[in-house]
């Protein structure tokens, strides 16, 4: 006898692709929730070094207004005018904030209006930050480029590189999202945000994120897709993959490896949001799963040995209450829900097997 | 030169598969809103008749607990010791309720508890209501059965059928979902909730939830499948489909005609939850998108004409606010968030092509 197959599909979900299921929990942390006047958001991904654990993530003090009033050097976004602040913690719980990991730059320098939104990648004891940064101008995505800075020491000092390591096309730079002489990526190349470095294959992949935003053209969300950027030594150069965008959907970038290939979590903007999906060269992704409640802003604990399960790379991690849920933007930490399990056919519901 | 196979969705996106997105938004309504001691939950699918719209819901009155004190014969759910009313309204925003459609059965009879979740079909100018009914003894849905009642007009009176028109396979009946004697379908038989009954391709096909309700067996929420049984003659008797159950998600049945198909939104529950799904069959359903915030226990105004988009048979209908969310049930109207548009490729993001 036939089954239908929405039942076949239960039974793909039975097995294999259950396991790329969750849910998600969400709890306060002590020391980086709400605090009245000040914005933190974006948390890095979350290494453990010794006995403690460190995070990093976009800080800046005070209101800010959204270009109503014409001023291009009022301060328009919780990212805008912002330094990147660092926090430890022994159990995860409770953080306490170290102090300022990159400061904005001087005035003329590449990074003078703001710095944000890092991630962090260890690479033989070095440690590196990446992260976006904006000269003085119009706040907006266009302006935004990517940049890093270095330390043998996770409370630093950090040493910033002479020249961002990814800008758009329309910057006064050298980079190049993709060859625009022979394929016209247009407004994908105008923006890099939302880092996310991983060491892969011996080569280093850049994640980023080119938010459009045009007015809600799409299914869900601001219209949002990713590229990535790959290098042969962590400093680069990074050369733009000649697939970009890699996604059509995903805010904030949220990646880790898995067996051979890489794991993207998109999340809240696009006809693909809240899915995870899977490439195992690190470039052609597809869905694996549909999840909701998922993170903003997610950086995730990154342990020695993710390769065990799809979502182990994804146990738990920082993430931030944004502009659209609270008036000052703060951190909470989520784990996967495992009161959400991979999906099981109870043993009575039988199939016609 | 290639692109990515994202950016091959997201033309797909962009053309047919755009149209089977949306959003939805919700507002209140008057007259079937907040009471406090009242439950009004379950809408029926809205008809116009005249100038009016006319719509039928689960109605109870006073609190419930969930069997904590063993206590058989009390209220464990507001769908316990409901009876079905009915409202109707010029605008769709203010209604009236007019009164009482289908009340309780006397002492003994296969509707003595309760009789709710209903939903409506006119056929030949004959009103016909679809809803759950349950005679006395544990209020569960495995002693939940589906009985049909029909007037001339739809202010009644209602005049119930005999026998239910579909009961569980431990209901001491005719009923059985499948041929337990060659498919051992278990559980699936168990209940039969949440009718939604259509006209289709000269037949009547009555769409029901089965609900396990194990604990958290799946991906997300409770385990939830759906079943059809179609008969030839709207008053039955209906067979159940040898496919059954034909979703492995969804919470309440809400499904329209679409050309030659059936389009089905499943929410709340499963793996595929809040997905629009669409069968050429009314059977074999395949996943066309994927939504949230979708509505909970909604029933959809029936306009004469759904067949020109797959959405038209969704554009706004009523749904509940469940005990989930609010102590006392009530009614709640949505619409299709015209915000929300279908997947749009910018042209200034320009492919290879």
């Amino acid at each position: 006898m036939e089954i239908s197959r929405a039942s076949e599909r239960a039974q793909e979900y039975s097995n294999e692709k259950g396991k790329w299921f969750c849910g998600f929990a969400y709890n306060e942390v002590r020391g980086l929730g709400y605090e009245k006047g000040i914005h933190r958001r974006d948390p890095s991904n979350i290494i453990l070094v010794g006995e403690k654990y460190y995070v990093w993530y976009t800080k800046s003090v005070g209101p800010y207004n959204t270009l109503k009033n014409g001023d291009v050097y009022g301060k328009t976004s919780p990212k805008d005018y912002a330094e990147i602040y660092y926090a430890t913690s022994m159990d995860a719980i409770n953080w306490v904030e170290e102090g300022c990991a990159i400061t904005r730059g001087e005035s003329g320098a590449y990074d003078e209006r703001t710095v944000c939104t890092p991630n962090i990648l260890v690479c033989e004891d070095m440690y590196y930050l990446v992260y976006q940064t904006m000269q003085q101008g119009e706040f907006s995505g266009t302006n935004m480029c990517i940049s890093m800075a270095k330390s043998t020491s996770p409370t630093g000092p950090f040493v910033k590189m002479k020249e961002p390591i990814l800008v758009p096309t329309n910057y006064t730079g050298l980079f190049q999202d993709t060859p625009v002489d022979n394929y016209n990526s247009g407004i994908f190349t105008g923006v890099a945000q939302e880092p996310c470095l991983i060491c892969y294959k011996e080569r280093y992949y850049l994640y980023y994120k080119c938010a459009i935003q045009q007015d809600n053209v799409k299914c869900a969300g601001i219209d949002s897709r990713w590229g990535v950027a790959i290098a042969d030594a962590i400093e680069g150069p990074y050369t733009p993959c000649e697939y970009n965008p890699i996604t059509n959907s995903g805010s904030e970038t949220l990646l880790w490896k898995y067996q051979n290939g890489i794991v993207a979590l998109l999340n809240r903007d696009g006809p693909e949001k809240d899915t995870i999906q899977y490439a195992e060269d690190g470039v052609e992704f597809d869905i694996m799963s549909h999840l909701d409640n998922t993170p903003l802003g997610g950086g995730v604990f990154q342990a020695e040995d993710i390769v065990w399960s799809p979502l182990a790379g994804l146990q738990w991690g920082l993430c931030h209450c944004n502009e659209q849920m609270s008036t000052w933007n703060y951190l909470m930490r989520f784990d996967i829900d495992r009161r959400s399990k991979p999906y099981k056919i109870p043993t009575c519901y039988a199939y016609n097997v």
